[in-house]
């Protein structure tokens, strides 16, 4: 075995932060450096992340490691679009298609939205796919494509390209076989390198709390906020994050085309409670931080007047097409592929709605087949679940709960039985409770007060 | 990237390590084993061994580790020979060459030692170096002659073959560069994997402490005592450690050939006070767990006159010779050739010795040649350092402190003056103590109370 001076200098990057040191910004840049250079090997990165995961990182070492990340690959220069750029992250959940609702929406009050999303895994969803479930769209643009379609349209809906943030694409990867995906300050590097990199001015972001969530609990979903805030405030990016509530899936469909419908009806003005409360908060504070609107209860009049008018739903159109989708799926969803089974759940005992196993049903709906628990699976996106209950709804015994849509007969009856597990039915109905519980600004963590009934 | 099957049950055994743990049998055997045949990547296990580092493992876990390890490869089978077999191993330090008065001393016993012995790395020395400073002598032995020498001889003085603990020599130049090298665990089953597959029924360690010891801390290294003899006894192998004064170098010579004509000294009858009590408390606990003294201090005894009788003598002659080594040396060590300089360090004031920077004292005899800081460096057996001076002992201005032996004319000048700034001249004589501070057994730990002078 040789011993290097690289190694020699890995190995006490690494020593010093299972000591619990605070790494400068040319360690970091050793190590991330070497990392995608080869010279750092992945036992080296490995060993480093689990340090990370015992002993974390400062604020400022976050925000460097973040900076070291973004600055691995290309950063899009938006710069020839006037005004400012912004865009919204989520952590992910159940039913989640709120993008699709919010991008068009911001777009029509004239706020530029460059949206690079991602693929599901595991029991939650991806914008991508759901995108790609309309006939025709592609999400694969090239750089150039990017920005001639956010020049033309005002939004831009794509995957990553490998132009971006390579370091974390390559430490994703080791992170997931290595248990090092649970660590603040891995994750918050991890989306704020990508995020930062699309040309953007500020920043939404959707941190979910709850059974459906990466972070379940209450005080680790403020601490990722709080994180994340932190770091796009200390990259020039203004950034705002919204604690919201996974405890049970987002609106009435899981699915991706069947996400892509409801989000269509949405932008039609269809309301969806919990759906059209989430979208309207995160809309009127990103047209708010896109410098359209004084406050973000300004911001949110704005959001209802573009579905009002129809010109949310005018602005999806356009992207879809121009995006190469064929609209007319969208105009006439009876023209859709329909999944060959769809089986009724019902109501096993009369009572109230008072909780659902919102991370089991994200599994299911992947079984069901619109989802993927390993990275090369396909996705069908006809598949998927259409809920006729929600918390705090009255049920009678025999009543439906939910309509289950998928081809495969292997795993249709089980799903049934499954999803009828999920539902919690109790005598009382729960208390109710608002979608968005609170946001974390540079000045910290502040309850949500709704400014007006969405 | 694909997910396996075997990579995701991998994944399950670092998260549980990683969430504090206790990992079964089978999924020590499913990681260590799969890491062997190449199924678990060196990432996967650097990302096991940093969460080992801050999760520890049990007792029973260190235990089950250990067996796996050692099972990794061959155990050798002495039960041929009659007796109980028994070894020593020491954690390292400067100037230890205890190994070299205690190996022939116990088999002048009538103690079977089948002793397998490492290289120098870093500041302490290594017993094979010592060893193969002596013209001629092979200690890279097959299975068969390692079998064949300790059946002729009573001893065996070797170095590890491919076949012992393989899985040990991967991990542990892994952990070399991954910051994993310092959990009790770890180094725990790293040298039980190995002294166990020996072939031995019984076990002496001799875990040092101090400045110049791995464990510097006296709690570190009664608990890295603990789990040794936790691990030894479960195994069905009776172990005794003694937590060992390293704040000085052992006895007065450090370096390879300089060790050698030493403990041919003490194996004539010279005692070196320090040296001598380690290696007849070492040996006393051998002789006694070898089955031929009832206690310890009978087994002190018979190796006081193994030493005054000349018996002791006449063995390590015998092994010399029998592993190929040119016996004329040790009975005349001035045939041996000496370093070109040869340079005195002399006291800078008067007083009484109170203390070394032993930990520098090592560095600086590698630096003169006796050590290697790479493995790949090669060893120069005659240089090193002689001292003329011990903690507690008066010193006038000018007197001689030590002499530095070296071919390296680039080091010579620089060593005296460092060696010089290792030495603590104080106005009075610290406490006395003895080398061999407590003792640990199945029972726990004890003061050690020394059974006679030495």
């Amino acid at each position: 075995m040789t011993v290097h001076e690289d190694t020699v200098n890995t190995v006490e990057i690494i020593r010093k932060k299972r000591n619990g040191g605070i790494l400068t910004h040319p360690e970091i840049e050793s190590l991330i450096g070497g990392y995608l250079s080869g010279e750092v090997p992945d036992y080296q990165m490995s060993a480093f992340l689990m340090a990370v995961y015992f002993r974390g990182m400062g604020p400022e070492e976050t925000a460097r490691f973040t900076d070291v990340m973004l600055r691995s690959g290309s950063i899009v220069d938006l710069s020839f679009i006037p005004g400012r750029k912004v865009d919204k992250h989520s952590t992910g959940g159940v039913g989640d298609k709120i993008s699709l609702i919010l991008a068009p929406m911001v777009a029509a009050c004239g706020v530029a939205v460059p949206m690079i999303s991602g693929r599901g895994l595991g029991h939650t969803g991806g914008t991508l796919d759901k995108l790609e479930s309309i006939p025709g769209f592609r999400t694969a643009l090239t750089m150039d494509e990017y920005r001639d379609v956010i020049r033309d349209t005002g939004l831009v809906l794509s995957g990553q390209t490998a132009e971006i943030a390579p370091a974390d694409r390559r430490m994703y990867a080791l992170r997931d076989v290595t248990a090092t995906v649970e660590s603040v300050p891995l994750i918050a590097g991890s989306i704020m390198s990508k995020k930062l990199a699309e040309g953007i001015d500020a920043l939404v972001l959707d941190v979910k709390t709850g059974d459906g969530a990466f972070m379940q609990s209450y005080d680790d979903s403020v601490a990722l906020a709080t994180a994340l805030v932190s770091i796009g405030n200390s990259c020039g990016k203004e950034t705002v994050a919204f604690i919201t509530d996974m405890d049970q899936p987002l609106g009435m469909m899981i699915g991706n085309w069947l996400e892509v419908v409801e989000s269509a009806e949405c932008l039609k003005g269809k309301n969806v409670p919990d759906l059209m409360e989430l979208s309207y908060v995160l809309g009127g504070a990103m047209v708010h931080l896109g410098g359209r609107a004084r406050t973000i209860a300004e911001g949110i009049t704005q959001c209802r007047s573009a579905i009002w008018s129809g010109k949310a739903y005018e602005k999806f159109i356009q992207i879809v097409e121009r995006q190469g989708g064929d609209s007319s799926f969208i105009r006439d969803p009876s023209r859709y592929p329909v999944s060959k089974l769809s089986l009724e759940v019902r109501a096993s005992s009369s009572g109230y709605i008072t909780g659902f196993g919102t991370r089991r049903i994200g599994v299911l709906a992947v079984e069901l087949g619109a989802g993927r628990l390993r990275v090369e699976d396909s996705v069908d996106p006809k598949a998927g679940i259409v809920l006729s209950r929600k918390i705090g709804d009255r049920v009678e015994k025999n009543d439906l709960l939910a309509v289950i849509k998928t081809d495969r007969e292997e795993v249709a009856e089980r799903a049934v039985r499954e999803f009828s597990s999920c539902v919690t039915i109790g005598d009382s109905p729960p208390p109710p409770k608002n979608c968005v519980k609170a946001t974390v600004d540079k000045d910290g963590v502040h309850a949500w007060v709704a400014p007006l009934t969405y």
